[in-house]
């Protein structure tokens, strides 16, 4: 008789009291113990990784990048250990006292960085989720229950298993990281709704899997987005530099979220930009669709349609529109912005700060490309994904983005 | 034909840009515009409040509380006023730069202090929610969509035309404060969903209205929340502080979230304090509602039950147990309580600084009322309830509380 999902996460909320007081150094040793046994497993990581590898190929519709997603190498499973030491790296953010002050009547207020309790993350088929969930999460003084979905659940139970265990061998409780094994939309649904003794849910995934946590959740989410991300060519920018990060932005990683999907060009630098950036882009095999005017300066390319404004590609894809003014590519961008990570190529020192200022989104940039909006390139040390909501965190959420804060106040003997 | 949500938020969330980018003398100005107007109508407004009070009395079946929190007089209108002058003189946290700093590739990443666009309040029968809430969403440079509760209608539709007429003339966007006048569960519904327009829900009122939010809404909620609090009597207090804090925490304001609603006691200070402090409460009329081991140390009192250590009273009654152990009193606060305000009266160096790592609440407090969870007392100058979720918030709201944060990136090129 399998644990309800009630039973299960009881266990991870008794268990996050245990871990929100545990010292920093043992932390460090469950993580570093974890990275161990993940080497020393290797070959029962792998196996197992097979099984639901074997699973997936049966189905036959199933896509490379899938299946890419989930499998397990020797070099992957090193890659989680290695993320895992640099974790134990890290400095602990439990227990920073942020500020304190005192009242005219003496009392003395402090205001603390807390662990949030305990965390569920609601996650596809990536195994090294698992890993990197938990290292976080177990690094920020929190609980993690584990809810994967069911293409990885050989290979999530293999990783879950290690993970408890070298809390264990910590001295850690193993229920500070909890599997969910039913991976069932039932069992999801319940996990969404367990306020007592969940405090917040971080979806990670595509769209779809957002919208339904963003739905149907009565926990508080994190939510992870998409990122239609735009860069926005000003009147006089310096042309090379603007070719050199449009074609960054678009072309190094084109399937993450802060990579561009649509390029806006001030109509003045339009005849001298187009072209140069076009050539670049086109010749990488980038698909180009532009508006009316940007085909008439790089003829030869798709139109652009309304949809196309709004569509995140996540590919080699790219929306290009010309703009009469500053205003116009900053209400475009506001209009159809996910608020993620929007750039201005500029040599103007006003609409370089109007830009920081006008555009509502998690990064803002002048003058550099938008795939640099990611916890490690912006030295947070680590990463939960990137939030696009306003609410706790925005952007790269780093282990600060894991805790909660509590109001200390030493008194002696005052009432009001 | 009256506006739709989607409209009337979408107009919230137009102005929203504006009063985000407002300068700080504008938004003063127009909250002290707001308040002279408030004197200057104060019989327009009453005779509002009239229509109010008088269909409210014709109901019958009104309790008194209700009709007080519905009441406006010239001394609640000047209090209101000079709650938006007070507002004004507060610090204006858009804009702060909080942190930023030099990556090895020269990129400079800044965190900057954000409104968070548009927020929606769902409140109850309480017409000075109206303009509390206004003044402090707008100087935080926040549009505000307001949706107060039919019995208050009258009211609040001649505050709401008297806030907007505040910011026309000080010219701002009227729409930064919108009043939702379908005071009908659809149209609450609706602005809970609302997400494109909506950043954020705050909830006023009583638990089954947070409740309905909670369970309801997609757009991410503020909750403010209930409050069970606790005060643990250690052994060996100084029994004459613990007297009187145990007395202000229950009696000073009863019917508040951060009013005492039982008081835990070590089984060896018992025999000593019980007597004293009972004869305090009794004296002024509270109820007590004491386990077998209290009813020992004072006789005569009633009964406590099981339900009696999870119920907010919000009235003069106490419920009353003797612990064995400092660990048994932690334990029954993570228990029972619901994360406001808990306190410990102790002379003891090493369980105070236990009680407040190992109690999870909002405000944990050594020897002193937990009365002063509030934003005032804290000194953060404002307040817009008090936060008992984890995320984002906690413990009293200020100015703070209704903004976000935005990475801003200064680069001169760089890729990756």
């Amino acid at each position: 008789m399998p644990e309800t999902i009630a039973e299960l996460t009881r266990k991870a909320k008794d268990a996050s009291s245990q871990v929100a007081e545990a010292p920093t150094s043992l932390k460090n040793e469950a993580l570093v113990a974890v990275a161990r046994l993940l080497i020393e497993n290797e070959e029962d990581i792998i196996q197992n990784n097979k099984v639901d590898l074997d699973r997936l190929v049966q189905k036959k519709d199933y896509s490379k990048a899938f299946y890419d997603r989930l499998q397990l190498t020797p070099e992957r499973i090193a890659d989680m250990a290695g993320g895992l030491r640099e974790i134990a790296a890290l400095p602990d953010p439990v227990g920073e006292m942020l500020s304190m002050w005192k009242r005219p009547n003496g009392l003395q207020v402090g205001l603390v960085q807390v662990p949030l309790g305990v965390i569920g993350i609601i996650y596809e088929a990536r195994p090294n989720v698992t890993v990197d969930a938990a290292g976080l999460t177990l690094k920020s003084g929190n609980a993690v229950v584990l809810r994967g979905s069911s293409e990885a659940i050989n290979s999530n139970r293999c990783l879950a298993k290690i993970l408890r265990r070298g809390l264990r061998e910590s001295g850690l409780p193993e229920d500070a990281v909890t599997l969910v094994e039913d991976t069932g939309r039932d069992a999801a649904l319940e996990l969404m709704r367990m306020n007592e003794f969940v405090d917040v849910l971080i979806p990670r995934g595509g769209a779809s899997l957002i919208k339904t946590v963003v739905e149907n959740a009565t926990v508080p989410v994190l939510e992870t987005g998409e990122g239609n991300c735009h860069t926005y060519i000003d009147a006089g920018a310096d042309i090379e530099m603007a070719v050199k990060i449009a074609d960054n932005a678009k072309t190094q990683r084109p399937g993450v979220c802060n990579a561009m999907e649509t390029l806006l060009v001030h109509r003045e630098i339009a005849p001298a930009f187009l072209p140069a950036s076009l050539e670049v882009l086109t010749g990488k095999g980038v698909e180009v669709r532009g508006c009316e005017r940007t085909r008439q300066h790089y003829p030869g390319i798709k139109e652009a349609v309304e949809e196309d404004w709004g569509t995140e590609y996540l590919d080699m894809i790219l929306a290009v529109k010309v703009v009469d003014s500053f205003e116009e590519a900053v209400g475009h961008i506001n209009a159809y912005g996910t608020g993620h990570s929007e750039a201005i190529i500029t040599t103007d020192y006003s609409r370089a700060l109007a830009f920081l200022s006008k555009v509502d989104a998690a990064a803002v940039y002048v003058n550099a490309s938008t795939r640099f909006t990611d916890g490690f390139e912006f030295g947070l040390g680590a990463e939960m994904g990137i939030s696009t909501q306003k609410l706790h965190a925005r952007g790269p959420m780093g282990l600060q983005a894991l805790t909660s804060k509590k109001f200390v106040v030493f008194g002696e003997g005052q009432v009001r």
